[in-house]
């Protein structure tokens, strides 16, 4: 099943189920009018959204309309709760020796995760707004998961199963900000700014064996301004999967439903693979030439992220943005 | 005007005007269903509610029913935004001192603020529970602002205006998770977990001329176990404002409406005015005793918060909870 969240209705959006092609969708006010109480209630709403789902996709909805990601707000455009990982330990070791810090310590037996802020996403084709280009504006691709409610103290075998959906991130940075703010210890506020989604959120089985191990086995693709700036598979060197990091948020306390969790910028020892935000593309440049090349994204530029099931359809529907100036 | 929210009518509770003595109590269907609700319309219902509020104060609604706090959520029993700031430098000092780490940079320049969780908070006179008793069980006791929307980039000034609500919290920590969690740099993500909420939370009107400088001039009152651990004067030795919070906040991003912004555990200088944490009290008991003589809370321990109006009313009711043992 895919799910969207269109721009109407109110801050929550409309919830619409769209068809495997992202070209079709459909409303269901009749079964939920958004995302979260859909998943507020997942176990009533689940099987009657997933019929719906099975009738779009045989072509049986006659209320079907075209769907256009430019209309869509993020699958929740705002949550109760956003955590955000960070697995890829190449990904991690980067962004350390770009601001010159050691790793952090148990990196190998515990996942690093801080609470991310939830108030308000972007959609998925909106402009996003920066005062300056100073703030060393960068972008990170990144998978995310959503859970229904999960119980304080969960194992990561349970946790699995409260992986209610998938969906692509874009977890904007403002790189200046993070070395004057990760130093007090406190977590990121003003330099991890509002996070983007993908038009689409999707059930696990959408992704049919490309879903294994709590992880997603296909590669998540990254562009700036046309050119693309990686291509690692997330299934690959992600040192915890999901239902760790669920397990390790849920130690202390339950998570509500509607609880969205990244896992980090996707990033592989692979070099071929290329890179997942610009921050490792000059970390590289910067041991290869001896000082970084590339620039931080300016005003203007775009950037896209994508990921692409084995027959080259986008599961998740395209991140395509803008970095633009705050009026 | 003071409002609370009932447990009922799903899981943001039902919305209910109180009045001044917090002894009576009206719902408003006719207006909104929630906190969160009035909240994204706080424009258009604000002037309704107070509307009702008069003439609750009046004695002149027919369909008032006495007011219970045990039949409270927190006023928003769950978020999209709960940010916590720590400007009472003096708490600062006491609690790194415990952790034997130093004063973070920049600490007199910009507020020291976490993200916090948002997900689902206790109500005022629920159980708190925690797996163990080994995780260091302490209370904080602080004052939070709720704010409507607030633009990106807001001064101080102008964003005191956006302070809408007042509450007092109890800022449940794991200090042993606090030790292995903030070396990493990335925040609090299993040593805070779920906060807890006066039953009411009331507009700044309410507090007359305690509300001053966008701080709360009274002290606030905290016992475990029905001693008086301390009453700080919240205006005093204050560093930042709540709109310096919020200004920090708003930095890099907008805020949403039904934005939470705490200030950290009120701390005094003057030490007639005690503590409002457990940790101070053992960092004092350390340097007095060369040990600490005060236990952490323990199961079935009973931690209330209150703060009273130079009359002797309590403003914002009372947070009257037991630590318990997690199922």
């Amino acid at each position: 099943m895919k799910l969207a969240s269109l721009v109407q209705g109110g801050r929550d959006g409309t919830l619409v189920v769209v068809n495997r092609q992202l070209t079709q969708a459909v409303a269901v006010p009749n079964i939920v009018a958004t995302l979260q109480q859909a998943l507020d209630g997942w176990a009533d709403c689940a099987p009657r959204l997933t019929e719906v789902s099975a009738r779009l996709n045989d072509g049986g909805c006659s209320d079907a309309f075209d769907f256009d990601a430019r209309h869509c707000a993020s699958p929740l455009p705002r949550a109760y709760q956003f955590l955000d990982g960070s697995v890829y330990l190449h990904h991690m070791e980067k962004a350390r020796r770009a601001r010159g810090v050691a790793m952090p310590p148990n990196h190998e037996t515990e996942p690093l995760m801080y609470q991310g802020l939830s108030d308000s996403f972007h959609g998925p084709c909106d402009d996003v707004p920066f005062a300056s280009e100073a703030l060393e504006i960068d972008y990170e691709a990144e998978i995310a998961i959503i859970t229904d409610d999960v119980p304080m103290g969960v194992g990561a075998a349970e946790a699995a199963h409260h992986i209610k959906l998938i969906m692509l991130m874009n977890d904007w940075t403002a790189r200046a900000l993070t070395r004057s703010e990760l130093p007090k210890g406190f977590g990121f506020v003003q330099s991890k700014p509002a996070s983007s989604f993908s038009p689409v959120a999707v059930t696990p089985d959408e992704l049919g064996t490309a879903w294994r191990d709590a992880r997603v086995h296909l590669p998540l693709l990254s562009f700036v301004d046309g050119e693309r700036i990686g291509c690692p598979n997330a299934g690959d060197d992600m040192f915890f999967s999901y239902a760790d990091l669920i397990a390790h948020a849920a130690r202390t306390r339950r998570l509500a439903a509607g609880t969205i969790i990244g896992a980090g910028a996707v990033s592989n020892r692979d070099p071929a693979t290329g890179h997942g935000c610009i921050a490792e593309v000059r970390v590289d440049e910067q041991a290869e030439h001896g000082e970084p090349r590339t620039p931080w994204l300016r005003f203007g530029t775009r950037v896209r992220i994508d990921m692409l099931d084995a027959s080259g359809q986008s599961v998740c529907g395209t991140l395509d943005q803008r970095v633009c100036r705050a009026r």
